[in-house]
């Protein structure tokens, strides 16, 4: 029950050093901006009140998870003001005395703290050229000032600003990465059959909870079997039925603390080994993930070394060792896209070797038929949200006008060469999933490159998808996922042989 | 970490039966009920798809916990057709094949199903001569029938209906309220100083959520030493320190499962042991919370026994076993405002006893000085929500003028006599709340009967609820919860004297 002594990051988050960042790239020397946090929220149509969770923005630029705060930053003076709401005495009877002005100052990083009802008056008081917003659905509070406010710039700055981590980010995620490594760990030791997905779920956001990671980044995913091959699966309500005695468990979870998260995925046997077939997959889908890691500082030349890696033939225990062994490799300057490419012909070629496409490997590529067994990105950013902003263009004056677009804000594609102090996920993936299947054979020009009766050989793997949340660095990356994810270490710490595993941290 | 072996409740909910009922409280044979269930929702701006809670009123009348769907009773023919989503093959891919029509009919307790696309075409065939909704805020599906919609009835016929529990109801609670006990227990088992409040909220519900009550009915409160003095503290980020040897904990906190929840609260020394001072005002809260129980038959001439009663000093063990013999008293047509005031005049008693309020104790009670202690109410109905609904007012139609207001509908008061069916919390409690004292204090017309010399004796205990949920019956009432509320049992289960303790079951 104690505690994992796990390094915890105290100081408060630097949210002035934030807000000078996307003052800087605002290219704004007068004006304000001005940004209302998130409301409580009652479920329905009752008094059960939603459990908070600030609005990522706003809480990148004070630092405040708690409702009904506003906020006021100078970009003459650079003074940055926190908002605080005037809470009635009945209220405090019920949630307790709100913390006063002063302590506001004391608690996070601004200048200065001063009660809503004294917005009016700072905004008067400072009759700013423009004010800055997110959009125009947060405003009722400022209505005087409504012919100032502009909502063009703000956006695209705050998601440029948040793509590239500062310090204080970047040990918070490692923190919660581990945090939430150790809970996939705590679930390989303790899956056993006649459990329930569920049970499984509830244990790991236990152990990260415990260990202060009180929420999850996103609906954990807790998939057995074929449910593995549905890629958002979040229902958990399966059992473990002995009847599959093969059966992979794919856990796609990771935990959010101070609002920052992370996103893991493992894949492992109930039984703690790996059947003949499973791993087949398995290693696949780990030689997508490591010679990608591997590849990345000379992926805008791979194709040349194309032919070279896919020589490589799979399970091949040394190699996979070797790939290790130059991990550290990765560095800024990659491009995403070569690396999705990367990954899907590793597939292609693999999935060709095994018998389950049929055809050539040049045609194949170029059909993208591969898709059909992984219908899905690389990876992503990783921040404040699970699927992080930014990253979409290159700069960020060249892609405003997308954000015009709200259906736009939603992409977290990388377009853009990596950059130390970006975190992405890594995250491969080789399904089974029926859907996807009948689409592809529904269509005679393509149904001819699948062989049936193979893949039907492998229909029960489900779904592997390994994803580790990294870090770009100056000199390479950093791996802040420790849980373990090769064949022989999984296998050791199911057997219990902790002392064999260890070592791998 | 083994499941309980608590009695699992599979049969489907029989949904058919609560329409039925409130057909017949709609006094309607023509026209059909329409509903709209909850969507899926995304975390402010992101693409962070939040947990699915369906809407209480949606689950009583269908049983379904997915998003999407709609609802049609025919109240001329007693038909339930429940409106399936139409599922586009993307999302198929990320979240699974959705449930097909004949499966839904199979899975719960409808005539038909049909898809959204066939909705309007179900209305134009009923061809309704009205159509009962909730609000004007969930129609946009069903436009083209604006003409026939009414909200006046709807909602008190299905307020009165949720009221009183069905046999799968009270089953459904009293698994969930069983669980819940458990994990109250759990805390009871493992709380020690060092561990912070949300460590012991992670394992409170990773108890429940392993025992398949996935979801907390509301937000727990893990109040140690004086933040138990906030009635609803909910940020559990406080570390038990051992500075505070007699330390109480205060945890109320219910899962929920199915969508219908309970609520516990137990309050109890992390060291295992009460201490002197906290004994005494615990043992008057479990006297409030006793005599009332004892007392329920007789509320309606308890001005008679009131002397009597008073005259039962606390702490006195062979008293508290005297009333507890009797707990099966508790019956049907019981006033809950009789009640509220009984424990409000044994708190006040014994206050004056203990030195804390000074004066008469008529006066005193005409005063309503003892609200500074105990400034919330006895308890409420719990269901498919916390707070649950109905129970305004004795019958159904002379309250529906109170549902046009929409500011009414979180009322929970009982102003009606109990009736067997009913699930309702017993919760007295007594605090020493900062700013409600000062309230008091601020009127030296009052503050004359407050002695705070005395008041500081007792400020460090902080606050105590005791809190069970129970059914009301035709003989009494029955105790859904089995978490330890005396003194000498708390104390044996915290020594780790399990074999003493279970006999209390």
């Amino acid at each position: 029950m104690n505690s994992l002594t796990i390094s915890v990051v105290k100081k408060k988050i630097p949210t002035k050093q934030h807000c000078l960042k996307v003052a800087s790239l605002l290219q704004a020397t007068e004006g304000v901006i001005y940004m209302r946090g998130g409301l409580e929220g009652n479920r329905d149509d009752t008094d059960i009140e939603l459990q908070f969770r600030q609005e990522s923005n706003f809480f990148y630029l004070t630092g405040v998870n708690q409702p009904g705060f506003h906020f006021v930053f100078d970009l003459k003076t650079h003074t940055a003001t926190l908002v605080a709401p005037v809470v009635p005495p009945q209220i405090i009877l019920w949630k307790g005395p709100p913390d006063s002005l002063p302590t506001l100052i004391k608690k996070y990083d601004v200048d200065a703290a001063i009660l809503a009802s004294d917005l009016h008056a700072l905004l008067y008081a400072l009759s700013p050229s423009a004010i800055h917003i997110l959009d125009n659905a947060n405003v009722s509070a400022i209505e005087p000032f409504a012919g100032l406010l502009t909502t063009a710039e703000l956006r695209p700055a705050l998601y440029e600003s948040r793509l590239i981590k500062t310090p204080w980010e970047i040990a918070h995620i490692r923190r919660v990465t581990h945090v939430s490594s150790h809970a996939h760990i705590a679930l390989m030791r303790t899956v056993q059959f006649g459990m329930c997905e569920y049970e499984l779920q509830a244990l790991f956001e236990y152990e990260c909870a415990r260990n202060g990671a009180l929420r999850q980044g996103y609906l954990p995913i807790v998939a057995s079997g074929r449910n593995a091959a549905t890629l958002h699966y979040t229902k958990n309500d399966a059992v473990l039925a002995r009847t599959d005695p093969d059966m992979l468990l794919l856990i796609d979870a990771g935990a959010e603390q101070d609002c920052y998260g992370t996103d893991i995925t493992r894949t492992f046997p109930v039984r703690g080994e790996f059947s003949r077939k499973a791993r087949v997959i398995y290693e696949i889908v780990l030689k997508m993930q490591k010679v990608l890691c591997w590849f990345m500082p000379f992926c805008d030349t791979f194709r040349f070394m194309r032919h070279w890696l896919m020589s490589l033939s799979c399970p091949h225990r040394h190699h996979h060792q070797r790939l290790q062994s130059v991990l550290a490799l990765l560095r800024p300057g990659v491009l995403w896209k070569n690396l999705q490419q990367l990954t899907t012909d590793i597939l292609c070629h693999e999935l060709i070797a095994l018998g389950i496409l049929v055809g050539d490997e040049e045609k194949l590529i170029d059909l993208h038929v591969v898709r059909a067994f992984y219908p899905h990105g690389l990876g992503h950013s990783v921040g404040l949200d699970v699927h992080d902003v930014g990253g979409k263009g290159a700069g960020i004056f060249s892609t405003s006008s997308e954000f015009a677009d709200s259906s736009q804000r939603h992409l977290f594609l990388l377009e853009r060469p990596l950059e130390a102090g970006m975190v992405l996920t890594i995250e491969p993936g080789c399904y089974f999933n029926d859907a996807v299947l009948r689409t592809w054979l529904a269509q005679p020009e393509l149904s001819i490159y699948f062989d049936l009766e193979q893949i039907e050989k492998f229909r029960d793997v489900g779904g592997v998808r390994i994803e580790d949340t990294v870090l770009i660095t100056e000199e390479g990356y950093e791996n802040f996922t420790i849980a373990p994810k090769e064949v022989n270490d999984i296998e050791a710490l199911m057997a219990g042989a902790r002392d064999k595993w260890v070592g791998f941290w």
